[in-house]
């Protein structure tokens, strides 16, 4: 670990005029972490003063000012102290190689899933937890503003349903909970992960952790190369976010790389051992069906999905139907025992615009449907991945179809990019589609980094893919009337019209960078003040809002 | 100059696989400047195999591999050798300072503008120019594709209804003519210009040879501070690209920057001075009206608009209706003696989302309309700016009320962006909004640079906002079905699927970059060969495109 990564983040990441607040639960003995950021002045919205507003926070112990971090050690269990009932019993596993912890698994086989409890009407403390962490803290201010407050029966309901899902393995305690519905803040999710041409664990774990700083609701770790499971286990150990993996990675490591060796076996128990590692969800690639290969050898780009290729050879290979199709019961059989979501892969996502909205891509969002029905009959929470490379255009009949083929399970995208040239810039070309597919009732978007098509992403490109998509989420959610995100852009522009340039900082999505080009310019004029009327960009004299206001 | 800058840009920008191209035209000696990507092999698409392809291009003579730029002399005047009776004599005043040329303007106050000749039924050089610079050399390919090849006679048509313009002054010969208008592909503004606190005449000529480069299709002179005038002349003389103005800036520095000091005749002398130097549009705050400013007093962020926040002291001031608003038809009869387009500005456009589609902006918005038509009684060009930050599922009403009550004059807006708190990244906040009007109908964006809301953008500030931009106009063309922007996106992918990083780099946004992070990635894995087979985004193993293949 380098002393400025991850094992010594930032200790004003937010700058001075953030702090980590925790607000207490009601039903269970939870302490829902928030950001507070405390204002130089107060502004009105709604009726009410605002002298501080508390923020939606992804970065966990991390936000604290104060926190030692000791990344060896990992981060504490907060789900642990809740002494809720899981049903849950020891495993006859190994211990986890850092923390010596024995995992856990249901008792006899039953089911342990947010899902499970919520159609017996339990209102669990994740489901507390996710129902204050939505309001912020703004509760009253929400009511007051003509809009529902979440509440813990609410996301309850959502998720009996199948219409959310709160990914918390119960082998993860190190997790703040989260939810992912389309009636709920639209998160994102970060990929990470060394392929077998770079980086090393340090760095992923680094990335991890400046991926919830920067805003990231979940991590995906797709590592491919050497000290996988090692990799996964640090990465889980310090990370207050639900982590997801595609399995089928590494069981393809354990047979050497060849995809025509890969077995029900191995992949069974690959999943086992990352369930008990504590792994929140898996992608599975189940909907890529011998039957509609054929549809995919048209196409101008093929199968882009990595687990979808190699399911494709397996397939050929095999003459079979794929495993993962055909085993999806016992697939579930385990995910339920652990509490681990399943998001259904698209191995057929376009990957180019030319291919968008094709057969091959729609047959299998059906697949993904019927699949959606027999997991939930195992109360197994699930999401649907989606495209991909998609026009501007067609974006809207993508979210059309999943909520009607898939039942309203949770629609969770890479992208949409909306165009195949803009490599270098396919972080904005994400944000562009990922924005109007959220806007839609898309729940998550996987972030796309300016390297992709071209290389793997280092720790400043991880950092402008999560803000891009930070934008786009927050974008949709201001589309979709969130009244809290609403509240920050009101306060924003009461604290831009007002000058109070740290407030600016503090409300903006990353307070470190905008004070920094800010103090770059300051400094570059030679003009000391860093409360100036005015910025740069137009100097003193031609500042329109210090006009406005004289 | 410094001579890794304007003087000297890259002598191979676009990389190896591009070079300049120029078609001649059938009814004028006109030639009109592509870029042409050669590529490794061929790639079909709509029955055609291309091994190379002309590409729209704003870079001008930059583009030529072996051009010799000079700054202090400009560029070679294209349109000069024409030979096209624009109706214009030699001005009475002092010649250009840097080309010792006496400034053209239309005899005895007639029009010359493009507008003026398309009404007559004149196809013009400029409307020939555009039509095969549209068609970026495809007719038959577009032809058999299914969809309409522009035809001078179509540009004449929609030029003569006011839906699409020219900007072209007769005193800026150094220009490419370029259309603006909804039936064309979408167009993208940069703003250049030093304020008060920084920056040089060399760096803002730098940053307009640049923004030409990166495929900006306008350039805004915004200059604020000292050496106005001579800022300006640099910049025509070595732009080949349509140069826009704010001539209230100048006349503010006329005036000591005390608003209230301004009069109608040192805004006179300004316009006509700028129009003689070959500025080919004016944004020009007609439409802040007196009666109007109380609604914009009850926002949260006031007037934004530079302009507009000068012209609303000066109706203060006076209390008197703002000037440029009573004395347009005398405006107008100036802009048409030298075809300046005017682009009527927003000077109530709103600053913050809860300012969006207030009544102060679509008050403003009418009266922009009326002037339209005003405007078009003199042949003068118009478009009409637009916001400004407004949320997501706002757009739509925007696009339409302005085609309604402007009567489908152009739409010129600045972003929109959909939310406040993106500052450090407003660039992509930008494109999101862009993207989305332009595919309503937008027809040029005004591209934001990330230090938006902070400071002045720098070099790379403005490459970063010019290819955003790009990546959102590119995608609204898409969008729009438009074929040749379709086709490109085709080549990309199949040279994508073949593994081919060259034609990749040369059909991408920015060659430059992508090359060069290709580059670092492979260099960092150690493997020499520029063309494997992968890239170390997945590494060998895991290419998905490579299984797909196999």
């Amino acid at each position: 670990m380098n002393q400025d990564s991850a094992s010594c983040p930032d200790r004003h990441f937010f700058g001075p005029g953030s702090s980590r607040l925790y607000i207490k639960g009601s039903l269970y003995p939870i302490e829902v972490g928030m950001r507070s950021v405390t204002l130089s002045r107060t502004y009105e919205s709604g009726g009410q003063e605002f002298s501080s507003l508390p923020l939606y926070d992804t970065s966990g112990p991390f936000g604290e000012a104060e926190y030692e971090h000791d990344p060896l050690k990992g981060l504490a269990p907060v789900r642990d102290s809740w002494a809720f009932d899981y049903g849950a019993v020891e495993s006859q596993g190994a211990g986890l190689s850092m923390t010596g912890r024995k995992p856990l698994r249901a008792r006899d086989g039953q089911a342990v899933t947010q899902m499970h409890f919520a159609r017996k009407g339990i209102v669990t403390p994740e489901m507390e937890y996710v129902a204050i962490r939505e309001n912020q803290g703004l509760e009253e201010w929400i009511s007051r503003s003509g809009a529902k407050p979440v509440t813990p029966e609410m996301v309850r309901d959502e998720v009996a349903r199948g219409r959310a899902i709160i990914p918390a393995n119960i082998n993860h305690p190190e997790l703040e909970p989260m939810i992912i519905g389309r009636n709920f803040r639209v998160k994102i999710n970060a990929n990470i992960g060394n392929s077998a041409l770079g980086s090393s664990i340090d760095e992923e774990v680094e990335k991890a952790v400046w991926s919830c700083l920067w805003g990231a609701d979940t991590v995906m770790d797709l590592s491919t190369g050497k000290n996988i499971n090692q990799t996964r286990e640090w990465i889980l150990r310090n990370s207050p976010v639900p982590i997801g993996t595609v399995p089928l990675y590494q069981a393809l490591e354990k047979v050497g790389g060849k995809a025509e060796e890969l077995s029900w076996e191995v992949y069974r128990d690959t999943i086992i051992e990352q369930a008990e590692q504590g792994v929140d969800y898996f992608t599975i690639h189940s909907g890529i069906l011998a039957a509609t290969l054929p549809f995919a050898e048209k196409r101008r780009t093929g199968i882009v999905s990595r687990g979808g290729a190699i399911m494709a050879r397996w397939c050929k290979a095999h003459k079979q139907e794929n495993f993962l199709y055909t085993r999806f019961d016992e697939i579930c059989e385990i995910l339920r025992s652990y509490d681990v979501a399943v998001s259904l892969g698209d191995a057929l996502r376009p990957g180019s615009i030319g291919d968008a909205n094709d057969r091959a891509q729609f047959s299998e969002l059906k697949t993904l449907g019927e699949l959606t029905l027999k997991a939930w009959d195992r109360d197994v929470q699930v999401m649907i991945e989606g495209p991909g490379h998609v026009p501007l255009n067609m974006i809207r009949e993508n979210m059309d179809l999943q909520l009607e083929y898939c039942h309203e399970a949770p629609f969770y995208t890479l992208g949409p990019l909306v165009t195949d040239i803009a490599a270098g810039y396919d972080h904005i070309n994400s944000a562009i589609g990922g924005t109007l597919i959220a806007s839609f009732g898309c729940s998550m978007l996987c972030y796309v980094t300016p390297k992709e098509h071209l290389g793997l992403p280092n720790r400043d490109d991880v950092r402008e893919g999560v803000i891009a998509h930070r934008v786009a989420a927050h974008a949709a959610d201001i589309a979709k009337g969130s009244p809290t995100a609403w509240l920050r852009d009101e306060l924003m522009s009461r604290a831009r019209y007002a000058f109070a340039w740290q407030d600016q900082f503090s409300l903006s999505l990353d307070p470190v960078k905008t004070s920094q080009i800010h103090a770059q310019n300051i400094a570059a004029t030679g003009d000391s003040s860093a409360n100036a009327k005015y910025c740069t960009m137009c100097g003193p004299d031609f500042c329109s809002m210090k006009r406005s206001q004289e």
